[in-house]
């Protein structure tokens, strides 16, 4: 057994849910549904905890949403009206059931849920201070040393708590918080991490993306801004801004490939700026051919935008097994390419005979590149350009998107002619930083894009050589 | 826990495949590679039975081929080159593990296993026939009757046994068996399952579809002619076709709905004959819009033929949760319509002020339509036009499809005005029989299109009643 | 993994139990609480199959009862209000699901469902000339050849079918046998294997043994008696004899270890039954020994006879650990001593010093008894003395025991004295054959033990060297 | 489902085990197999953790040991030298897998595991304390209190931080205790829950019971005496005890019921201990009988003790069912009586028309007495008087010890008389708390034995009312 097939993406990382709805209304199923419109964030782990008030409760595994939560356990375990989700994609912490979120935990005042996207690049340095004070930790995560802050914080009740806790934490962080009587939201400073609100008619919903609130039937109130801790309780929601001011740099990388394509996300809406960037890149790298393809699924909308720009059309190229999950029997020599067949197969009918453009939203170390150019070539395809809708991905992610090290990114060792080389493509091109950022049609200030610029909105020296310097940070504890 | 959605489709029957390779070469794991290319046939049991010359095994269960099948039980149990696989969406037979196949029994001359995809109409009758011999049952599928004919014919071989059984036999079936020595594929006097041939450098394929030949590296040979019997062993393949001639009358649901596109079927690509019945239907039932939309995914090549054909842009205009299985926990009534959305949610980004085009391969009950028409409607389009790519199904499938009885086939009992209504569409038009028949390209006397236009090539009025009539058909026993 | 530990005794074969009740009462819980007191007698597999008067339900797992059967099952599954249990250790046939039994089949005139405990010794030649019929087998146990035979002549009733199998098949069989409408008990004319009758207010039950009728609350009626056919139905119990007679020859190893202590089979109680062997084993082989103790647990009556006929107090000498299932993690070598002890520790505080008599009720292969020896010393025993409740084993069983082969047999190598030796007691003895027999206080003629003996009752040469020869026996079919 | 069968017993509470081998030897096995022999203390929940000097590994599950671990497990995940395990019967704190034991936690100086036998009265009080200062809580057991205390006053060393929490930690307490480089034993100044030390060639055990050693081929070295340290590394071992003096009270109860005959605890052999118990209590209440009987398995000894002491001989009254689980189907009304007979069957053969004396070892709530005696009657008993090997339990246990609230203890409540007529015994007769104490033969001073005398040797008044109060115990933290 191994992990599938590395179709050489950065991976997804987490997704977040909470839902509160007024009292003696279940929550779960709902908790449950929004998590499952969120699946594509992570298929690792999943958890549920809710509350009535009185009793929290939670379940988690290891695996799918839908093979971890069976009819029984929201009728007999998971029972209250507030409820938040976690699906997870190990990026932090060793993989195994004791690091699945959410995490519970009991404290002064009751008890805390919390569910975790991102990544601290302060997590190391806490955990130590924190152990230098004798906490234990039970689990390898950072979202044990953000519910320790919290708890040590809550005197002044929960808002004061996670103010305070946002202070000492650096990094990236959508997180949902769970009490007896109020569901909170908060988006870290920089607004890495996406999150946002919605209203349902006898509640509110918080969520990764937006298309969590279409499935629920949610009407969309608006994303929480970086810095922004909403409260959700009886009397409704508030939100609180903290004042700490920092230039917004949300991960452009959820344009690309993470988010679901009907999610829209700080007022943009996926779909369009991956047609965007289709369109754009059709400008930037013509090319003479009879037709326009996808790697699918992330990149359909690309090539229906390079189509549409280029006036070439758009086709299908290879068929996608629905089947295939994270675990698979070991290929034998002889069926090391059926492997890849399995999952992609080129579309022959389609493709032989004809000179072709291919999108892709991406090419992280290059491994698999190759093998769907040959396909094709394979398939009778006369020609094979390549075009990749985001630019060399060329430095590692620190906030919560696993990336391999630098020097396995084909983006940072070699240079574009080398790449198309090796892939053996006819021609390649990848859309500029600009191009990329005006695909999604925002200001190049509010974007994270240090994977492709190496412009780390927040400091990551500390994580770079695992060394963990002194530091100030905690001398308010 | 239910079946989580009925899309209102037929019901895909089963697949099969067969592996034959030189000996001492384990065949196992292309069987299981097969039969994962062949999972969009059937999802509700899968088995796999091999025979390394002297002993024959086998492992079969109830789910998802990949779920059934782990590592240890190809080196432990699943020995031999020879080898034969089965994936099934329950027609007739209760279901539980038993009734899942490949069945394998002993006999006088060594083992037999067997896999069927199709269904009998004199089965029962046969069954009664054998029962009056005293042979009694242990499973209440069709293959279980086809495997007792052969075994009593088997003294003078199995190619005469499989002859005399096929003159017994009536109704759609594509076989794959296997001895200790040979593979043999059959495909029933009118063809009406397919069944092709490949080849490969150390032996030979056989499969339901050709997408299997290409996930396994194989050449594609021919396909098995209505009537044909291939016999696979050390020597070769030599193929026999049976005297019996009739009609062929090949499923024409095939390149609607049931094959994966990729596949070529009796000479015909999937994929184009789709893309051709967008462009007759095009021309059949034009509509003033702006976009073209698929209902996906079986439904994008015909969307992309209607836009070539009209030159209204296509678009994506729903996304589809691609990590929904079989069972999915039962929404509550605030949940229903979050049920259909986490399938398949509009892509508002797209939609919203459009006037749209939907093309959808079938309507069969007309429950899911409407859900569907209103969920793009409110997700903002103007005005949504509904496009079918088949007939109205009209009639019950005897063959080997499930379908539901004719009173409850939309098409058989309203007009085409009626279920426009129903299902709140601006307009509806389904493409002509002529225009499908058109599309796939081919003699209209080479098909079965009973569920369009009742004419069954294969008598079936014993079924209809379920009243078993005598018969002559089993005095030569 | 591994079965556990060989404590070096004949493995139990399989247990039956029928229940039948009035109509509407539900039977499958009676069903399963007399299997799980049958338990005993297999571990390995258990089924349960019930009817309804309409349809025929099973369900059936390679496992312990507790562990196949769940509460849902019961409901929903399980409906009905005749039913048959079966608990297999596996004497012939492979080891998988398939072979679980009871065996259900359709056949011409309904269903059968057939539960079987014993050996058949002409299976394989009956089963060949089945097979020169045309017959197919899905399963490699005696119970299919058998429910063939029944199913060919079922067209005279089934009492009658059962008559003239039972002329066909030779060698030891218990059946229980299930159809729309009765219970059926069947028991070979030499009355090899044991089966009983119990009435409850309610209705009846059919078991391997009494201690299943003392759990349902069910009043002893009589034992089936050797060729008896008992039918049992609306109307109440019909006994029938076949009138093909011979010597009774009722296995004497049930006495002396398979049979629960608590059971009466044939009119002598298991208990009383090793409380004599041990007291006839006391005189035919006494000792001047400060303790009497027995290996737990199926050697403690005989330990207590000892006991009480040599005035030598009875004292505890091994701590049996109560958990330990057949399957367990394999030991390292420096933990091979361990595995042993952990089964069986030896308790030191009432040995040490102590001259012991240690009772056990047989040495098969002999592998077992020189740790048990050695540990008693190591635990500061000063003598040994082991007696044994059973003659030398020193031939094969081939009525449904699985037995080692002959010559692995230390009773058919080796003297008394050379055992001795090898196990390193200071003294050796068996009871004799007629100690034996005097202490289940039955006649001589009345039972097979053949194992001690060589003695067959029926002749087995057909099976000694697996040559099927020629035979008539069929020839009525 | 549900847990089987009451059969009114105080429920074993936990049992630990620890292994220290020299280094590159794999301890996990070994773990496993004393944990296996400790299985009668629990069998709710276990784990095993293990360090190999730099990483702790731990794996811990619901169910049985042998259930929990599987081969792989060893060799993949529980890598190491140094090893601790935990089986449990949930006393305190909810009953789901974050609560199974050992918790391994990371601290300032790397890895603790803990394995905890027993109950501490003032946890709630000082988890309250810790909560004040910020803890947070993942569980609901004490060892989450302990563990977080020995963090707190870890940075003098191990056993200084372990002699602070003893200050601190009130209750009783057998703790194995696991970290990089050294297996710590700690046994609470009361010596309530039983803790003892064995040597091995290559290293040391530490285990609740003396079997364990006996299984792993240790000999025994020493009990841990009340209040002592034993710390185990490469340099051996090394013993400190605490200075705060208090009287020695370990729990009498373990030589009653709970401890494996087999085992040895502060130098008085369980088995012996209950013979002695028999042979008193045949003094205090003799008995006109022909036979003595025990409710097996824990009161023979006690019978057979009754037995030489009275003259009247031993016999076997009951069959216990060996397949028994802790949960089972829920038996309809009509088999209600029947799954008592199933766990326990009289054995008729041995009993009828006998006058009996049957020994037990307690009865608590007076449930199933009355249930036994009434089948020894059935099963044709003349007479069945009844000797209890311990006094009336009167008072609940805070010790570790699974008790009911007082009003539902049976000897709280009634009069021996009253007790007598309830259960429809011929007679009834308990020993006396001094001929208990004389059976152990120990000094009075040395036991507690609050659950017949309710002198309690550690306050337990906060406990009695859930009442918190006060305390200035948590003032030096």
């Amino acid at each position: 057994m191994f992990e599938t097939f590395n179709f050489d993406k950065l991976k997804e990382e987490c997704g977040v849910v909470g839902v509160y709805r007024n009292k003696n209304i279940e929550v779960a199923k709902m908790v449950y549904y929004g998590l499952h419109s969120l699946q594509h964030r992570g298929q690792e782990s999943a958890g549920i905890a809710t509350t009535d008030g009185l009793h929290t409760h939670f379940h988690k595994d290891m695996g799918l949403v839908q093979d971890i939560f069976k009819d029984g356990i929201f009728e007999e375990k998971l029972k209250g009206h507030i409820g938040i989700g976690h699906v997870r994609y190990s990026t932090t912490g060793e993989s195994y059931v004791a690091n699945a979120q959410p995490l519970v935990v009991k404290y002064r005042r009751g008890s805390i849920g919390l569910a975790h996207n991102g990544n601290l690049v302060n997590a190391a340095l806490l955990r130590e201070r924190l152990e230098d004070d004798g906490i234990v930790f039970q689990t390898t995560i950072d979202s044990e040393v953000i519910v320790n802050l919290i708890a040590r914080f809550s005197n002044e009740g929960m808002v004061y708590a996670i103010e305070r806790t946002m202070e000492l934490i650096r990094g990236a962080y959508a997180l949902v918080v769970l009490t007896e009587d109020q569901l909170i939201g908060v988006r870290d400073p920089h607004g890495l991490r996406p999150l946002c609100l919605g209203k349902m008619e006898d509640g509110y919903v918080l969520a990764s993306e937006s298309c969590a609130l279409d499935v629920l039937g949610a009407e969309f109130v608006r994303d929480i801004e970086p810095g922004e801790i909403v409260t959700i309780n009886e009397e409704g929601y508030q939100i609180k801004k903290i004042e700490k001011q920092v230039k917004k740099a949300s991960c452009i990388f959820e344009y690309i490939y993470f988010a679901r394509p009907d999610s829209i996300i700080d007022g943009v809406g996926v779909y369009q700026a991956r047609m965007n960037a289709g369109r754009i890149l059709a400008k930037e790298h013509p090319a003479d051919v009879d037709m326009v393809i996808a790697v699918p699924d992330t990149s359909i909308p690309a090539a229906i935008g390079y189509a549409e720009a280029s006036g070439i059309p758009f086709g299908e190229g290879f068929i996608k097994n629905r089947y295939i999950g994270r675990t698979f029997i070991q290929p034998d020599q002889s069926l090391r390419e059926a492997a890849v067949r399995l999952k992609l197969n080129p579309l022959k009918q389609n493709i032989e005979g004809k000179r072709i453009v291919m999108i892709d939203d991406s090419i992280v170390r290059g491994t698999t590149s190759k093998k769907i150019v040959n396909s094709l070539k394979k398939a009778g395809a006369k020609e094979v350009h390549v075009r990749i809708s985001s630019p060399p991905v060329s430095h590692s992610c620190y906030y919560g998107i696993d990336t391999p090290d630098r020097n396995q990114l084909i983006g940072a060792v070699k240079t574009v002619e080398q790449i198309r080389k090796l892939i053996e493509a006819d021609s390649l091109g990848y859309i500029s930083l600009e191009g990329l950022i005006a695909s999604v049609g925002l200001d190049n200030d509010s974007f994270c894009h240090a994977c492709f610029s190496g412009s780390y909105p927040i400091d990551v020296s500390s994580m770079q050589g695992n060394v963990i310097t002194s530091s100030k940070v905690f001398e308010r504890l």
